[in-house]
């Protein structure tokens, strides 16, 4: 046991923590000496096992001091826990259909114990692979999005209470700079960690990396990333931290949260979306050639935008008189103007969306982390097709985002790219 | 004495509270017991003692726990004491020349010993009113900028310590309200505060009030000013805030910094430069018809941006392989792009600086303080024509304020306005 308390637990001792540990031995109910438990951990950070008996279940997540998929070489706060647990709860409470429930939080051994999302619930990007449609996904994640972001925003709060959560999440700064390295740095130089599928694509990783225009824009974005404290973000929101069926969307995994701008959530959703998309041909076969998959996914990407941006001014309207004071109503007091003010927020909401979309999707491809929907097309040089098509959508999306004027021109330009 | 050991001093009480603070004391020397003491707080919000004694001097500057200049029933943090200490130190840790040095802070107290700016120094914005021409000021104000602006920015903070001073700084909440309040909103709405010479301005007064152009730009530099953490700024850069000679420039009265938009600063100081010289026509005599002094004016203006921007560029070149990480080496590395970067960089500052800074004069002429500037021009028709050509001035660079390619333009600007 290391001085602070902690110690790394394994399937073994977890039952001994388990036991001591009233709020969790509570929801096992009597038998709960009867334990299955399995850890499933598939995520690059953190262990998580699932702990059922025969009358209740849960899951628990330990944070380690270093990075998982990397090991003890890359250290990593454990104190992310914290900001992991603190950021459930919040979007839990603004959100709670969308977010497992929160049972137990123990500080100091950077445990979380969780709702346990049981099957058929499978990780959204494991389904986009496999070709399945979730008729509720973008109306149930565009709910999410509109209330963990506007509730969060000095749209809904005052700046005291904004100002006060906001110190309180700097000090997840180590995820932060995390993302800063993998998702607005490495991908733009030589890293050590970078990959790419070799030799295909070595050229296009080497164009990233000389491409000043690109490289221009991607300061911009990352400059907002760190100095603007526009709502709490998930952090992490791509289709590895959602659960789904058929009638449940659940975001789990928000570690990387912190007040950051709206748009790194929003963008990291469709960005995703559009890696699923390219990476569908890669899956295609003779039982299946994906078409008609591929046109629900660029639905899913039009109805997300389009419902969020609904929901999101619909909240704005009903909550025009509450605490918020971004837009005092005796300032913005006539229609026109509180017509202006929106369409210039959602703009730039719009341009943040596409550009820290793309900054996800391009990373994905000649960063350090890869995705598992484009890592499982065995065939190397199919995937690299269907990488170059989606590198070189991100590029245009991430330069061009200013003139996109709706999101049925971003569908557009992903389609053409698709007949390059 | 109030329960947390805080007690408001008078000029009586603080002879006792220096005897008993040794720091004071050794300041003062041996004959500590000879002092002269004397109020003399002229601002808005706070108590200033000045302290002699034979061998020795020092400010002492108390905050109670209310606004000075409307009484108890504003109440305002006295916390803000803390804050005020905590920039003077930092600010005058990366640019000594122009801050006076802290001797002494007492928390419970909410006391500040510093400094004291001894005779000839005097208020810029008393000199500006008396016509009197600093010739190193743009020079001073610029070098000032430059260094508490820089080295408080990603562009050489590590993100770990630039969160962790956010974080610090989101204490300084309730100040930054009230900048909120005053400069974003109250001048865009009918508010008890507001005043302005009335009745010649009531018709001006009434048309900020419905100009929806205004109050949509109003809204973006409100939003950049609570949530873009770029710099420590000392977030009250008016002419009031230094003290100057003929060789001196000297920055006071930082108590509402936080980490917020640089150009907050810079615009603070160029605006209030721009409110001098739109008075001037109100303290022209037979004896001096302030022609040249308004050249001397606009030529400050003009070398301020211009020795800001040459000085706070030449620092980003010296440190561009320094602890920053915004741009980092590998990825900027080479020239072109490097030069785009900062153009894009400095083209930014620019727009917010003419935004705020303009923001900062409207607040002046229709918010609830204004300025001596305007206030001592004792004939009322006359000060409001001042005001009208101030305002007006101030509401074209406002909404204007992203087609101003230079310096120089923004000085034509102000020139044509006066000739209207
Ligand atoms: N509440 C839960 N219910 C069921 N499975 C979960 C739950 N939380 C996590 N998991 C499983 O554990 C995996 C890793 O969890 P995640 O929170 O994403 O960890 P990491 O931070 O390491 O990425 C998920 O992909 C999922 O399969
Ligand atoms: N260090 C100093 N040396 C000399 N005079 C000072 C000093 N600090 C403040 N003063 C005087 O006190 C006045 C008020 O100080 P200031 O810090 O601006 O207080 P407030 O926060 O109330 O505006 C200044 O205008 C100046 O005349
Ligand atoms: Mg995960
Ligand atoms: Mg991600
Ligand atoms: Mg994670
Ligand atoms: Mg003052
Ligand atoms: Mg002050």
């Amino acid at each position: 046991m290391a001085s602070d308390g902690f110690r790394p637990l394994d399937e073994k001792s977890l039952v001994e923590y388990i036991k001591a540990t009233p709020a969790l031995v509570s929801i096992l109910g009597k038998e709960f000496d009867k334990l299955e438990i399995k850890e499933v951990g598939d995520g690059n950070l953190n262990f998580v096992y699932i702990v059922v008996a025969p009358s209740g279940s849960f899951v628990i997540k330990q944070a380690l001091p270093y990075i998982r998929c990397i090991g003890e070489s890359w250290p990593m706060t454990k104190e992310r826990a914290y900001f992991e647990s603190t950021a459930l709860k919040e979007h839990g409470r603004l959100c709670p259909e969308h977010v497992p429930e929160v049972y137990h939080f123990d500080r100091t051994m950077c445990v979380i114990g969780m709702r346990y999302l049981e099957p058929p619930h499978i990780i959204l990007r494991k389904g986009l692979i496999a070709g399945v449609e979730y008729p509720l996904l973008a109306e149930n994640i565009s709910d999410y999005m509109a209330k963990t972001l506007f509730f969060t925003s000095l749209l809904y709060l005052k700046t005291t209470d904004h100002k006060r959560a906001v110190a309180e999440f700097c000090g997840n700064v180590e995820l932060c700079r995390l993302t800063e390295q993998v998702v607005f740095s490495d991908p733009y130089k030589v890293s050590q960690y970078n990959r790419c599928t070799s030799p295909y694509l070595d050229a296009d990783a080497e164009a990233v990396r000389n491409d000043n225009g690109l490289k221009i824009e991607v300061a911009e974005l990352k400059s907002k990333f760190c100095e603007r404290a526009q709502a709490l973000i998930h952090g992490d929101l791509h289709t590895g931290s959602l659960m789904v069926t058929h009638d449940s969307t659940q975001v789990i995994d928000p570690e990387f949260a912190f007040y950051g701008p709206m748009g790194f959530d929003i963008g990291a959703f469709i960005g995703n979306l559009i890696l699923a998309y390219f990476s569908q041909d890669g899956h295609a076969d003779q039982a299946n050639d994906r078409k008609s998959y591929k046109v629900w996914i660029l639905k899913t990407i039009t109805e997300t935008w389009n419902l969020f941006h609904k929901k999101f001014l619909a909240l704005w309207d009903e909550h025009k008189d509450g605490p918020g004071e971004a837009y005092l109503p005796e300032i913005y007091n006539n229609t026109e103007l509180r017509q202006l003010v929106k369409q210039k927020y959602m703009k730039e909401l719009f341009e943040d969306t596409l550009g820290f979309g793309a900054a996800k999707m391009i990373r994905r491809i000649v960063g350090v982390a890869h995705v598992e929907d484009f890592e499982s097309i065995k065939d190397a040089a199919k995937r690299a097709d269907c990488e170059r098509l989606a590198l070189n959508c991100a590029k245009k999306l991430l330069k061009e985002r200013r003139n996109f004027k709706s999101i049925d021109e971003v569908v557009s330009t992903i389609e053409q790219g698709h007949l390059q």
